[in-house]
């Protein structure tokens, strides 16, 4: 078993959307899922470029499906191979994640008797995010009447290289063809999305050396592109090389000339060839040098983001499976877009981002990949305005950042959805109450900022987030006279099978750390740099006067714990609500939410993710084990671990392990790990569960090998699987890699 | 001018989707929309079939975009011509409806200064409903630096005739590529709806007899079809011939093999050019013999359904231009489907079918085109079982037809909407409680026979539409046992800015009415089929207590009306409501709902479209001029006849008449007749408004010359405008054509 690669040797046409996502490439700047090349009945082909939107009725807008840049056709002798025509005599396709190379091997026999191999390999360019490349190999194997000298004959082989742009986002399509023309061996492809305007050039070259191949071009306002025709001999192969690069209006003013010039260089064997360790001079093709690069710079990922998992095969592969995933939705040049909850990987949730990006995955980069980190904090920071625009609509103060986001950063939540078969009317109320967001950014900035040393940043940046997002808790805490303490009512928590709630734990406490952390993120600032540390003030009118009322409240906030037990009650009221008989369900397929309604559920102390469970691991070092644990204990046995939400099972492990429930902790990091490779939430059609890849991530390296930062350094304290024999992985800290090798036996 | 045609001698982009609409071109087997077939930034291009549907979420299904027949791609000297790129020179495009041919004329220059002409003819033909054909024409009139000796230079022509899947209703795909291949002159190009399997068979043949030209197949998952190339000197023409055929499996078991017999005999010159009128012998093109019989066959329609207005340019082009649109949304072959709200023209209302068909148009039908009528009416025939399925969901007995109906009969109208862009969500009762629309069913019914005297259909299938829909009204009537009668309470009248009303007149007047007429069928039946009599009374449970019973609720429903004066209560509660000071509105773009809401709208004694006034016209011979002149001076000044529907101004043209109010008459009447030609509602783009089509058509005939028909034949009162010197026209009556010819000085 290779713990690298991710293969089927059987196509399951009932899996085909699993897998599509499943196998999806990319590098960031776009994601290309893992539809066949030669097209296969229902298929949803899809390659989504980060921040490329296109608007849509009631969600806002969506990540547009671009014009397809795989398609391949082959006819040999007039028959046309397609997976679902002749007979399938082997099959094998391969994710290399070591090398970020996917890759099907099949043997064919067409339905006139004519034996093929067939060989396709293609990636998404890490190291030049503009391109894209696929490989072709069709080898004549056998005709029909083998045997009776058939071995001299040649076959008529044409192979087609184009684009389509007949595709949609769950068949909405978002792209009209402007233009199309070729320039020497390039043909581009012009094309815009319908209603936001966004250009996009794609060119794409196509080419072979198997001897006595004619080239042509190949004009079409949907489909244009190349073809090669000629014949080939029993025995003999045909290999061919398809470069596509893309350039959009968000890149440049010219895409059509930028992909022209990126283009040319790379089929010229110019600069990006020369600089490639492993070209191997005049005899390297174009793909071959831009593979060679490619290699290399997953190989320099690798090196800081592998997780090595000896002892244990399925979670080494899933754990990788999921660090393949951070990378390739994550953008190393555009901090104008953020990761969205589906990555590049599929049409779910429409491109739209998260607290997924802060919680769930920014420790993964603040920890790894600190410069991509970076950026999707940058990404929140060019948008506080649309954040203080949103608390000044609904009267608060500071930034409140919205439930849902795209690239203006305006609140993307739709008001309601309609049930697509019932037609019942639900209604969405996370944009406008789901308010724990704005804690989740702040905190994310805090974290990478301790995490990193990043200074600049927070002085520049992240200091701003910080102080204007605690403005917003400021002003959205009501003062309870009675009591004099503050609460804040009417609110989803991360829970949300409870709505209009009152004092959720996780938001309250969240919102005192917010406020907390702006006040020593103002002092630090203060004594560093004074300039800025005024005018921040100035500009959130930030007064001594305020200042103390900004301690007072987060000193004040309403936490609802008790004191003796330590037993946190997730808001006002849950623990008066009915506990749910879950031996009733057993064998269940769905939701507790699914199967109750909505309106049901909510009577329950049923919960659909870590809350009070959320915020002991997020907040970690500010709860002692006793806390833990009487938390745990209550809990854990009334979350939907199976069907509730696909972000925390993972989660849980951290603080299973803490605990030492080491049996319960691997038990949820599988159910992580193996999310999307085993479809466990039958939803991974839609794509990759990009929240969950960094809660694996988080659970291996915070939970089994117990990864704590403090001032001086850092500590492990592993608390891992039995069977498992090593644990190691690399993480920055201060600037600084270390690496952390926990070996055992 | 030319009282035939429509057209226009500038291309306004900023109306281009009107005019896709009023350019329409159609046989009832298909809708072509008048795109460009060389396309066109923005563009709709649609072909709809009859009766073709997709699944989609919320609204059950529609219409599904078929792909495009039309494209045509023309290259000179490698400059590619569009519209949108060179200089226009000269323009012109004309709807013939007299033959049914949308021709465009124009002289190009190209970006590098050649001169073009270009004529591009299209019809689908009304003789042969499975072809569409296109004939196109490029002269090269100059060329750059022209009196230099450009006389003797040749120009490389290069045209591309296919088809494009690459479409979508609003961009929502509906079809996948399947399979395509070549079959001598012949492409075909096989393609499914991606959800309700609807297999569809298109064929292209694509010929010229330019000297010289070669023509080369062209494959494409998506635009398959021909290239012509060759080469034209200056001062000569390229002519080509572009011939579709469709089929598909809703026609025939095998619509692949249906659409090539079909058109291999259309180009061998077989059958169907013999037959025609004007073939030439040999030297006819397969083009030319289509288009011959098709001018025919729109000549014979003329023949039967025009009406002929002498003394008003405007009138006269309106009145034609609505009797073009009606047929060509109605199918002559196919009873499986009806008439939608905007016909095969657009995506507006997704080609559900509403009370518009009974009520608007079946008029037109039955006394023009009384075969057309009888398809229309078989439709509800054919589900009734729906329909009773409908009203046992709701515990009523009989057949509730659904507000919005499509192949299966089930209701179709959405439960709610969200709106695009605010969020807001909009129930949608109409489904629920608009339950007038049985009576309509049962009033075309009825009124067909009357008008045919088509017995054979009243027994086979009238009756038991009529009987079927009174017991639904029987079931639906609540009894009042303190006053003694019967009511219909929550519904929603025509006027459907009123919503949850008691005792709508309409409603229930027209229930009173399905009843009588119901006994009345059964008294015919009894004496003229007692078997079917007998065989319909058992299935319906009717014994002689029942239909006592029967009587019994259709003289005590309740019916709104003061017995002074005569003027009806909209419902229960509407002279309670306030009155609208519409003087403050004066210059709105939008509808009373639209500026004030759906909830504030309802307080006000303000009229969407006729109600009381639709009942007086409807039921005509019910009421005396006293009554009709008191409830017009009530209910006609309270209407927004501007935006609110564009059902009933021409329709309120009829009363208008009656009372002599000749100038308002006619001002309701051109609001309906050059709606779409003037987009006077602002949303020809979506599709015609084809109940306004049938207004239109009513109100000349029964409005402006005052038909009405009796036992012994028929009278007319003309009450026209000063203005017009004819108004002439043929109607059926029980199997016979008559011929009306006003005339007047």
């Amino acid at each position: 078993m290779n713990l690298w690669n991710i293969d089927e040797d059987v196509f399951d046409p009932k899996k085909q959307h699993t897998q599509e996502t499943a196998y999806t490439i990319g590098n960031g700047y776009f994601g290309t899922r893992g539809t066949f090349e030669e097209g296969y009945i229902g298929a949803e082909p899809a390659t989504l470029l980060f921040g490329v939107f296109d608007r849509i009725p009631i969600g806002k807008e969506e990540l547009a499906n671009a014009p397809d840049w795989l398609p391949l056709k082959l006819f040999a002798n007039g028959e046309r191979f397609r997976l679902d025509r002749g007979k399938i005599l082997a099959y094998q396709r391969t994710l290399d994640m070591y090398n970020g190379v996917l890759t099907r091997t099949l043997r064919w026999e067409s339905p006139g008797g004519m034996r093929l191999t067939i060989k396709s390999e293609r990636f998404a360019s890490l190291a030049d995010e503009h391109a894209g490349a696929m490989r072709y190999h069709v080898s004549i194997d056998e005709l029909p009447g083998a045997g009776d000298g058939s071995d001299g004959q040649e076959v008529d082989v044409i192979l087609w290289g184009t684009f389509n742009m007949a595709v949609g986002n769950y068949d909405l399509m978002h792209w009209e063809s402007i233009d199309q023309g070729r320039e020497d061996d390039l043909i581009w492809f012009q094309t815009q999305t319908l209603r936001t305007g966004v250009q996009l050039v794609q060119t794409v070259s196509f080419d072979t050396q198997a001897p006595g191949f004619q080239k042509e071009p190949f004009y079409s306002d949907f489909a244009p592109g190349w073809r090669l025709r000629g014949s080939l001999g029993v025995g003999s192969t045909l290999t061919a090389e398809k470069l596509v690069v893309m350039y959009t209006s968000r890149d440049t003013e010219s895409p059509r000339i930028a992909a022209l010039e990126h283009h040319h260089k790379l089929i010229s064997g110019g600069e990006l060839a020369q600089q490639s360790s492993s070209a191997k001079g005049a005899e390297t093709t174009p793909y071959e040098a831009l593979l060679a690069q490619h290699q290399d710079a997953w190989h320099g990922y690798w090196q800081e983001a592998d997780i090595i998992i000896e002892g244990d095969d399925q979670a080494q592969l899933g754990v990788r499976f999921n660090i393949y995933q951070l990378r390739i939705s994550a953008s190393l040049h555009d901090s104008r877009y953020s990761i969205a909850a589906k990555g590049l990987t599929g049409f779910g949730y429409r491109g739209h981002v998260f607290h997924d990006t802060e919680i769930f995955m920014l420790p993964f980069f603040t920890y790894v990949q600190p410069a991509l980190a970076r950026n999707l904090l940058l990404y929140r920071y060019r948008l506080l305005p649309a954040a203080r625009e949103k608390a000044k609509e609904n009267d608060y103060k500071g930034a409140q950042f919205p439930w849902e986001s795209t690239i203006d950063g305006k609140e993307a939540t739709p008001e309601a959805i309609i049930h697509p078969e019932s037609g019942e009317i639900i209604p969405v109320l996370n944009g406008q109450i789901e308010v724990h967001i704005s804690a989740s950014v702040a905190y994310a900035t805090w974290q990478y900022w301790r995490v990193t040393g990043d200074d600049e940043f927070m002085r520049n940046y992240g200091a701003e987030i910080v102080l204007s997002t605690a403005a917003f808790w400021v002003s959205r805490v009501e003062f309870n006279a009675e009591r004099g303490d503050y609460e804040i009512n009417d609110v989803i928590g991360p829970d949300e099978w409870h709505e209009h709630v009152n004092n959720n734990t996780y938001t309250n406490y969240m919102a005192k750390w917010n406020i907390q952390a702006a006040l020593e993120s103002l002092r630090w600032l203060r004594s560093t740099d004074s300039d800025k540390a005024e005018q921040l003030a100035h500009q959130l009118e930030l007064n001594e006067q305020q200042l103390e009322h900004w301690r007072s409240v987060s000193n004040r906030v309403r936490i609802l714990q008790d004191q003796q037990t330590g037993l946190f009650e997730q808001f006002e009221g849950f623990f008066k609500l009915e506990l749910l008989d879950q031996s009733q369900y057993t064998g269940r397929k769905t939701s507790y939410q699914g199967l109750l309604g909505m309106e049901v559920v909510q009577r329950y102390q049923i919960v659909k993710q870590a809350d009070v469970l959320m915020l002991l691991t997020v907040l970690d070092q500010q709860f002692d084990l006793q806390t833990k644990r009487v938390n745990w204990d209550y809990y854990f046995p009334i979350t939907d671990h199976d069907y509730g939400s696909s972000l925390t099972p993972a989660l849980h492990t951290i603080l299973a392990c803490e605990l030492g429930l080491t049996d319960i902790a691997y038990k949820m990091f599988m159910k992580g790990a193996l999310i999307d490779l085993d479809d466990l939430r039958g939803n991974t059609a839609e794509g990759i569960h990009d929240a969950c890849s960094g809660a694996v991530w988080q659970a291996a390296v915070l939970g089994f090998a117990g990864l704590r930062l403090n001032d001086d350094g850092y500590t492990t304290k592993p608390s891992w699987p039995d069977d498992w024999t090593r644990l190691a992985f690399t993480f920055h800290h201060k600037g600084k890699p270390i690496r952390v090798d926990l070996r055992r036996g």
